[in-house]
Parts: C-alpha cells; structure tokens; sequence
C-alpha cells in the first residue's frame, strides 16, 4: 500500500477554502481516481511539537493506493481536472509525496 | 481525534536506522503512552510529486489520540526517555505537528 501526502505549508497571508476542499475538491478527486483510490484522510493542522508554535502544514491529505503504477495509472488521465482545481480552494503550493505504508 | 505527525527530513548524509525505529522505538513508544494511542502509522518516503523528484521526509510517523490533553498527559511523563532514544536511530531533527482529523 502506498500514500500519496499532499501538504498545505501554513503561509501568512495565503488562503485556503476548507469548505470548498472538503465538499467539492475531495469528493472530485474521490471521483476521477474511482476504485483505485482505497482511502482519503484529512488533517488540519492545530499546532506544533511545542505548546505555542506555529503548525508546518495548515492541511494534509494522504490517498491510499494499492501501488505506485496504481497511483500513477489512475491519476494521469484527469491530473489536468484536479490540478486546475486547486485555484478554487487555494493559492498555496503543495509538498507532494509518495510514501510506502510500513506500519 | 488527533494525529502528532513526526516527520523526518530526507538529508543528505544524515542516518536512520529503520529497524531500530520500526523493532524498539516504536514498540517502546506503544508501551509508553499506553492505551489514550489510538493508532501508529509509519511511511517510509519512495518519491516526490514528479517522477524521479526525491523525497521530503525520509520516514512519516502519524499517532492517533482522542485528543491534545490526551496526547499531553499520556506523553508529559515519558517524554525525556522517549526523546532519549531518538539519538539511538537517526541524526536528524523532525517536524512535530498536532493535527485535527477531518476525514
């Protein structure tokens, strides 16, 4: 199993529209990517390690998927549908990341 | 729910003992705050966004609790040896984030 994390670094004077991810833009890519996609978690962040700091990452979404070709497979033929999305909800650039599931 | 996210940083140069993470550390972190850890999710990093990109976090830990004041009190009273043993896998300094659980 794999996790491809997408993750919003928290940046002053940015935006970021939770309702809109979270009703259309999650539900979109839920229903482009289909039955390869086995899992959606969002996260949004409240604080750092520290009591008092600020959060690295304002939100954080992690897609499971059975495999990297699974992944790959399934996003290429709407990436252009999700990419241009990603102006409805916000102006931040995202870290993206593949991980293999260990645990 | 919570997520504490611990995120290490893919450095040139730096170590992380896997085994060690993944056959005491972790274990020992499980024995520590008990019951109030809900869940343990380890991934280890395979690529970035873009085929060929590297990764920015070598190994992703995610600990699920029921809370902030749960995650305080069940870590407050372990954390000089759980922090003592990070020394004994890796070099490299983590990004710490507490997360609320949205989907």
């Amino acid at each position: 199993m794999i996790k491809v994390g997408v993750f919003y670094p928290n940046s002053a004077g940015s935006k970021f529209d939770m309702k809109y991810y979270m009703e259309k833009h999650i539900p979109m890519v839920r229903q482009k990517i289909g039955p390869a996609l086995k899992n959606v978690e969002v996260e949004q962040g409240v604080g750092g390690g520290m009591p008092g700091s600020p959060v690295t990452y304002s939100i954080m979404c992690h897609l499971s998927l059975d495999s990297v070709d699974a992944f790959q497979a399934a996003f290429a033929a709407h990436a252009p549908q999700i990419m241009a999305d990603v102006a409805n909800y916000t102006d931040i650039q995202p870290v993206v990341q593949i991980s293999e599931v260990k645990l």
